[in-house]
């Protein structure tokens, strides 16, 4: 099956890319789908959607991926926000809400508005570090 | 000029690309480079680059995106975790800390732990969205 052709009936973005439910379409390509998100965080709030039917973005094959960030960044031009976010989000803990890749095209024109975002950074050892990289770089 | 070669002196994300600053690095293609975070939001945590420099995703040539989510996706199967989420913020206001784009990876093991995600979603009336629809095609 060809990384374009995999839908999934019960998927509502599946249903969307097919047109059997209407969206605000802004464009779409072989393997990309973009529409304005009906719940926006901020004015001009979009969702960039691979045609490729997968809940998680290491579930798509790459020809799926390559044409997700171009889309985005035309959206953001067009958009002309000068402060915005790209998000993606992978599981229910991860605030994913539907089970279909979706990449937020998100503006950010002040504090209230848009993608809030908390950052709980922490510390951690060079050492830890050098060991994590050696063994995800045996796995890559 | 390519778009692989546009590096800036002074920034930090430059001379990690260009050896000059140490890093944990996880890999790198002919335009894009990754590696660890060293002030992760969870164990994992990864950046991926573009070789080029530009402060925001619409300033980079389309060549420079193209690999972004392919190893963010390496990435993200070499961590293993069931949740995750792929964040690239643009300007300061949407929380962008180094100047030069780049892309999170960052597991979600926990709610504790990783991306920390306020979700203030507004009401909009479907006219409206029509309205905005037709302006952002115009010139996309």
């Amino acid at each position: 099956m060809s990384g374009v052709a995999k839908t999934l009936a019960s998927c509502i973005f599946c249903k969307i890319i097919k047109g059997e439910i209407p969206s605000f379409k802004l464009l779409e390509t072989e393997t990309t789908f973009a529409f304005l998100d009906i719940g926006p965080l901020a004015k001009g709030h979009a969702l960039v959607i691979p045609k490729y039917h997968a809940e998680k973005l290491h579930e798509l094959p790459d020809e799926s991926l390559v044409d997700l960030l171009p889309i985005a960044k035309k959206i953001a031009i067009a958009v002309g926000s000068e402060n915005y976010n790209i998000l993606q989000n992978n599981g229910k803990l991860a605030h994913q809400e539907v089970g279909h890749v979706h990449v937020h095209v998100i503006p950010k024109p002040s504090n209230e508005e848009g993608l809030g975002v908390d950052w709980p950074a922490q510390q951690i050892a060079k050492e830890e570090l050098q060991s994590l990289l050696e063994e995800l770089k045996g796995k890559l």
